[in-house]
């Protein structure tokens, strides 16, 4: 890594966030087939479909700064996702309230990584006043944060309840 | 991991973030040193302090429901710290503001990991109406928070235009 410029750390970080999104295209199908919960579920697959959006819009990104498009591995987002893929492996032996307030925390921990990212890339981007990669940034960061606002909605909205009661 | 209640995996929950509390103890006095913009340097020693109170926290919150106290392995904060270490690394080399923006960067995800588990934990604790737990994990959220509130003031209060300058 050789972040020597305000412009190089821009680009690692689009290269961090690429694969992140990439890793996170993989992982929704699961998250979606596991979750109990049909509102859960639907949850998953359409952010699913905006997410497969966001790496084209990162692709998109690093075009017009100029660079090839590339991912570099993400370990943060590895992280988060094996978090959620412990829990995968307990479906059918918890209950699945329970299970599905823990994929909500898993998610929302990955909606959390991706705004602290884009809102930094944004903000280096403005800097540098790079109009079109600013605006395209702050589209995702703007579904990233309905995403999370949604996951909040259906915890508090009855699944937490439900995982409480022990519902299975 | 056997989380087969709601209280289940709030325990699980306060043990991975009271570890990884623990490593942003370790963290941030390396963090401190490494920063050259004298604010940064500020914002990351009174963090310390507030991290040792939210370690505090969390094990009040742990013994008020009946838990032993301790920690369980957070990859997560492990990963994101390391991209953190990466750069402390390039210190010297590559000019301090951008050193300061990557530093900033990489607190920024930490406090937004932290923010997610901390929102998390809270909903679980109201829907079992765990008052007093719900109020520590309350404060803790509202410090860090403040935190990545006044990382985001210094970037782009001047560090990231410094940064885009090349200033050493």
């Amino acid at each position: 890594m050789a972040t020597d410029s305000l412009h190089e750390l821009m680009i690692d970080g689009l290269r961090d966030i690429y694969n992140a999104e990439q890793q996170l295209v993989e992982a929704l199908p699961k998250m979606a087939t596991a979750a109990a919960d049909p509102g859960l579920a639907n949850a998953f697959r359409s952010h699913l479909q905006e997410t497969e959006g966001h790496v084209n819009r990162v692709a998109e990104a690093l075009r017009a700064l100029g660079e090839t498009v590339s991912g570099k591995k993400c370990e943060a987002m590895e992280g988060l996702i094996e978090e959620g893929s412990e829990l995968l492996k307990q479906k059918g032996k918890i209950p699945d309230a329970v299970l599905d307030a823990g994929l909500i925390a898993a998610a929302q921990k990955v909606e959390h990584y991706e705004t602290a990212t884009y809102g930094t890339l944004i903000a280096w981007a403005r800097t540098m006043h790079h109009g079109e990669v600013t605006e395209l940034l702050e589209q995702t960061l703007e579904e990233e944060e309905k995403a999370n606002d949604m996951l909040s909605d259906l915890a508090e909205g009855g699944i937490n309840e439900m995982a409480n009661a022990g519902a299975m």
